[in-house]
C-alpha cells in the first residue's frame, strides 16, 4: 500500500491537519519504462507553502493532488532501462511512502561515496546548489567584502555563510535563537551571528558591519530586510533567496519601509531561482563536494520521523525551530 | 543684494515657511577667476525634500545654508576667463536670487538654441539625462514589451513615457488626476494612462497590461510599487529612480508587501543615479534634442514666480499638484 498526503485545502497561515488529508492507495503494476521507489527521506523546505498556496513558477498542487516535495528513496521494482533496482533516486516524490514513475525529473544519487544520503538532498543537492548560484552568481562577491545572511542557520543559509567564508568575506549571519547563533560563529566560524529577536538587533548589526554590507543573502523579507537595507553600501546585491516573513503568515507580512536606500546606493535586489541553475549544477556539486570532503562545509540535519506527523514537522520551517536542513525520514536505508 | 533661503530645520512633512529663513546679504566683490549670476530660473525638484533631511549621496544641507538646488541664470560680471557677462550659465545655484562662484559644476547653456531656456532644466537637462539613463541603462528595454511609468506626468516620467514609446515599447502610465491622465494619452500618446487614486487602479492596470509588466520605472514606491510587483513578467527590470511616497511624509510611508514576485520573477528592482552617468550626457543629450527639434518629444513647464513663496511652491511635488517640470522664475531672461 502506498500512504499519501493529499492537499485538502489552501492553507492560509502555519499549516494545520486539516489542510491535508491521509490516503492509502494500492499500488498499480508498472508498465514499460516505469519502476517504483519505496520513499525514504522527504526534503522539507519552504517553498513547499508557497506551492500549496497559489501558482507561482509551478502550478499550485491542486486539491486532492499529493503534496508536492522533492524526496530520496530506494528502486524496489523497475522496468526501466536507466533505473534498476538498488538504485538510490532523487526527484519530487512527493509526501507519499512510494511513488511510480517514468524517470522524468529522476537522478541517481552515488549512494557509495561514503557520505551520508541526506546529504544529497541537503548541502550536495538542491540547497546547496541553490546557495552556490545565489551568492556566487547573483550576489557576485569579491574578496574582503561584506555578507550578511539572513535564516542563517536554515539549510540554505548555513551554505551560503560558509561558502562566503571560503570566498574570503567577512560574514554575519542572522538566526532567531542564541543557541543557533553559537552554532554558526562556534561551529561554521562566521565572523559574528545576531539573534534578530534581541531588541537591539539593528545597532548589534551595525557594529557587526563596520564596514556596511555590500551583499545580504535574504531568506526572509520584512522587517529583516529593511534593517539590512539601512546598512547596504554603494553598489550592494540583495541576492533574494525565500521571503519566509510572509510564507507561513495569514496577515500581509511587515512591509518594507526602506526600500528609497537602493536609489542612493544605486544598490539592487533581484530574486532568483534555482531552476535557473540546474543545468550547471556539476560545476556546483564539484566545490561543493571538494569542500565537504576537506571539512570546510559543514552541516546540520534535522531528520524527523513519523510519516504523520509531516503536517506538523513542516512548521518548524516558519517557527524558526529547525537548525540546517529538515528532513523526514519515513523509511530505512538500503544495507 | 542678494536674497537668500536658508534651511533653518530640518523639516518632517511637507515643507512649512518655518523651515527655511529669508535673508538679504551684500554681494561681495569677486575676486580673481570668479564670476556673478544673476538667477533666472530655480529648478524645483523631489530630491530636494531628501537633501534638506539628511546625508544621502550627497550630505544634508546644513543648517543656516543656501538650501541646495539646480538653477540657471546669467553672468553680469565676471574676472572668469571662462565665463563671460552675457553666458547663460546653470549649475547648483541654490534657493537665492545671485551666486559668485569660481564655475566648477557650472555649465552654459546654448542660450541661442532657439529652445526655451527653460529646457535647458527639463527634458534638455538633468531631468531628461536622469530618464533617458534610467530607461535605458537600468530597464534595457527591448521592441514590444510593456512598461510602467509611476509619476508619469512628472518632469521624469513624462520624458520616460515618451522615450518609450520611441523604442517600440507598450507604454502605461500612473498619475494622480484624471487630467493628467488626458495629457499623458492625448498628448503624449501613450498606450494607457491611470488615476492611481482610483478604487479600482488594480484592476484597471492589469487591463492596461495584458502581457504583464516588462518594466516598471518608479518613482514613488509604496503601493505604487507594490502594484506593479503584482504583475511583473519573468526577468522584469524595476529602475528605481525616486521614492516619493516616503519624502515628504513624517510617518513612515505604507510599506512594500510584494517583494516575493521578485523570486519566482526572477525580477530586480535597481536604484540609479543620475550622478554616475553625467560624464555620458553627450549621447543623452543629442537624442533628446532630436526628438524634441522632430517632435516626439514634448514637455510641460511649470513655471512659477515670486521667490518669496519658494517653500510653498516646492510642495506642489509631494501633493501631485504639477504637471511636467517644476520651476521657479525668480527674475527675467536676458533680451
Amino acid at each position: 500500500m502506498n500512504k499519501q498526503w493529499l492537499l485538502a485545502q489552501r492553507p492560509t497561515g502555519l499549516f494545520t491537519p486539516q489542510d491535508f488529508e491521509l490516503k492509502e492507495v494500492i499500488i498499480p503494476e508498472l508498465t514499460d519504462e516505469q519502476f517504483l521507489v519505496r520513499v525514504i527521506y522527504l526534503s522539507l523546505d519552504p517553498a513547499q507553502r508557497m506551492w500549496a498556496q497559489m501558482d507561482t513558477y509551478l502550478p499550485a498542487v491542486a486539491k486532492g493532488e499529493v503534496m508536492r516535495c522533492l524526496g530520496m528513496g530506494v528502486v524496489i521494482k523497475s522496468r526501466s532501462p536507466a533505473f534498476k533496482e538498488g538504485d538510490v533516486v532523487q526527484g519530487m516524490t512527493g509526501w507519499q511512502t512510494h511513488v511510480i514513475t517514468d524517470g522524468r525529473g529522476y537522478s541517481q544519487v552515488p549512494a557509495k561515496s561514503g557520505l551520508p544520503l541526506p546529504v544529497y538532498l541537503g548541502p550536495l543537492g538542491m540547497t546547496g546548489i541553490t546557495a552556490y548560484f545565489g551568492l556566487l552568481e547573483v550576489g557576485k562577491p569579491e574578496n574582503g567584502e561584506t555578507l550578511l545572511v539572513s535564516a542563517a542557520a536554515g539549510a540554505v543559509g548555513s551554505v551560503v555563510c560558509q561558502i562566503g567564508k571560503i570566498k574570503g568575506l567577512r560574514v554575519v549571519g542572522l538566526a532567531g535563537t542564541a543557541e543557533k547563533c553559537r552554532w554558526l560563529k562556534n561551529e561554521l566560524g562566521i565572523d559574528e551571528a545576531i539573534n534578530y529577536r534581541d531588541a537591539n538587533a539593528y545597532a548589534q548589526l551595525k557594529t557587526a558591519c563596520p564596514k556596511g554590507i555590500d551583499i545580504c543573502f535574504e531568506n526572509v523579507g520584512g522587517k529583516s530586510l529593511d534593517m539590512a537595507l539601512g546598512l547596504l553600501n554603494v553598489g550592494a546585491r540583495v541576492p533574494l533567496c525565500g521571503y519566509i516573513s510572509e510564507y507561513a503568515s495569514s496577515e500581509p507580512g511587515p512591509g518594507v519601509h526602506n526600500l528609497a536606500a537602493l536609489i542612493s546606493k544605486r544598490a539592487k535586489i533581484e530574486g532568483f531561482l534555482v531552476l535557473d541553475y540546474v543545468h550547471r549544477s556539476r560545476d556546483a556539486l564539484s566545490d561543493l563536494g571538494k569542500w565537504l570532503m576537506d571539512g570546510r562545509l559543514k552541516y546540520n540535519m534535522d531528520i524527523n520521523e513519523g510519516f504523520e506527523s509531516l503536517p506538523e514537522v513542516i512548521n518548524k520551517l516558519f517557527e524558526g525551530k529547525n537548525t540546517g536542513k529538515l528532513l523526514m525520514q519515513i523509511s530505512a536505508e538500503p544495507e
